[in-house]
């Protein structure tokens, strides 16, 4: 009874604070009646958990405005950095970046939406408005076909999502930003099931548009990237490659 | 009585989920044990905050190992974005990038580290270890001691500190990184006393030792992004420039 009283305190304290820090996902600095009104939480809760997240520097006020303090930055920053899939992806996607010239990316599924784990893109990068740590809906991005279309999921069956899975290859035209498209790929075991991430290279749409030859790349990135996750998880070391693709060293 | 019995229990287990947080600091994935050690807190507490912390993805477990989650990189993300002192200062970190074409640093004070809140530094950056939410000793980095020059604290009275404050320009030369060095400026009130922020340039350290033309520039950008706070915080809006510094439109 102790322990389960125990869990449900962790439980209903910790559900709060993140339903509090949910209510900045807009990107917004809040006041007090703003955060009540999209937490729905008594007021006295929502003061009480607002006090406390700004005392571990969670979250910053600034007269009567709130907003995501430092330390959410700084956790931020050391758990993309932490990541295995994309430590484990970062070379190839360096590789994928200098081989293409394009904006590299690399993303997981979180329901519909995908996730940026990596964004790499050099000068051209501004042109794009993706982020690390950003949130797209999965079905307007290549990188989000490619991961539904590898998870059982309502749309699993539409045509578009039937050919990515034939051919490991997803394509993205101008849907999310005019002018430019991505050429994605699941990254998973062979069969297109169970991806756990894909890459996507993005480019003005008339590179996209005019053939294959950004598709070999992409697939080939994937699947070196497949390779070092599996080698990660059973601990073998390859030796690093300068100036060449891993896959070839 | 209550109202305290709930602040105590609020404080109590953010303050174990924030402890539990705070050991995957070091960029390692721990197992139970290891997260047990680094928090001095109970198994049983740790091993019930962790599950909770994973419901939320604020955690992510791969087999018996724990790590910083996906949630955690979306707050991070957002974190950065909404901060309204990098907001306010990112026109003019770009010019002092465009004009100078070295690395340019945003950085706050956080006890006796800088935590930095922007980079900027097209394809020279990755030549640089920093990154955005990364933590410094303040003394061994120029925006460190252009914020220590102007703060009451231990190291105030030193020297190299005073000539911060008589110039308001700091120096680093190669003590973080060798080949490179940087000239930092604080970003606040005029006289040099309790600056917000530091804004800096980095370089190959023959460009910093060569004479005084990085001065000016990084001058000024901490001038204008003091301008821009005060406008940001009075709700005027200024008219964009465009390819020119906007102290100048």
């Amino acid at each position: 009874m102790v322990q389960q009283a125990a869990t449900e305190s962790v439980t209903s304290t910790l559900q709060r604070a993140s339903l509090v820090l949910d209510a900045f996902d807009g990107g917004q600095r809040l006041n007090l009646s703003q955060v009540v009104l999209r937490t729905g939480l008594p007021r006295s809760s929502v003061h009480r958990i607002l006090e406390k997240l700004v005392a571990l520097k969670w979250v910053h006020r600034q007269g009567n405005e709130y907003g995501l303090g430092v330390r959410m930055i700084e956790l931020g920053s050391t758990a993309v950095h932490q990541d295995p899939l994309r430590r484990a992806a970062l070379p190839s996607l360096q590789w994928l970046h200098r081989t293409t010239g394009c904006i590299v990316h690399l993303c997981v599924l979180d329901g519909t939406d995908v996730i940026y784990l990596e964004k790499i893109g050099g000068e051209m990068a501004a042109a794009v408005p993706s982020r690390v740590g950003g949130r797209m809906p999965a079905y307007s991005s290549a990188v989000g076909k490619a991961l539904l279309a590898s998870h059982d999921c309502a749309l699993r069956k539409a045509p578009e999502l039937a050919a990515v899975r034939d051919t490991g290859i997803a394509y993205e035209r101008e849907e999310s930003l005019r002018g430019f498209g991505c050429v994605a790929s699941p990254i998973g075991p062979p069969g297109g099931r169970e991806a756990v991430a894909a890459v996507s290279v993005c480019a003005p749409i008339g590179r996209v548009l005019s053939g294959d030859r950004l598709r070999i790349p992409v697939r080939e990135a994937a699947a070196q990237i497949w390779r070092e996750i599996q080698d990660a998880r059973s601990g073998v070391v390859r030796r690093p490659a300068v100036g060449r693709h891993p896959a070839l060293a």
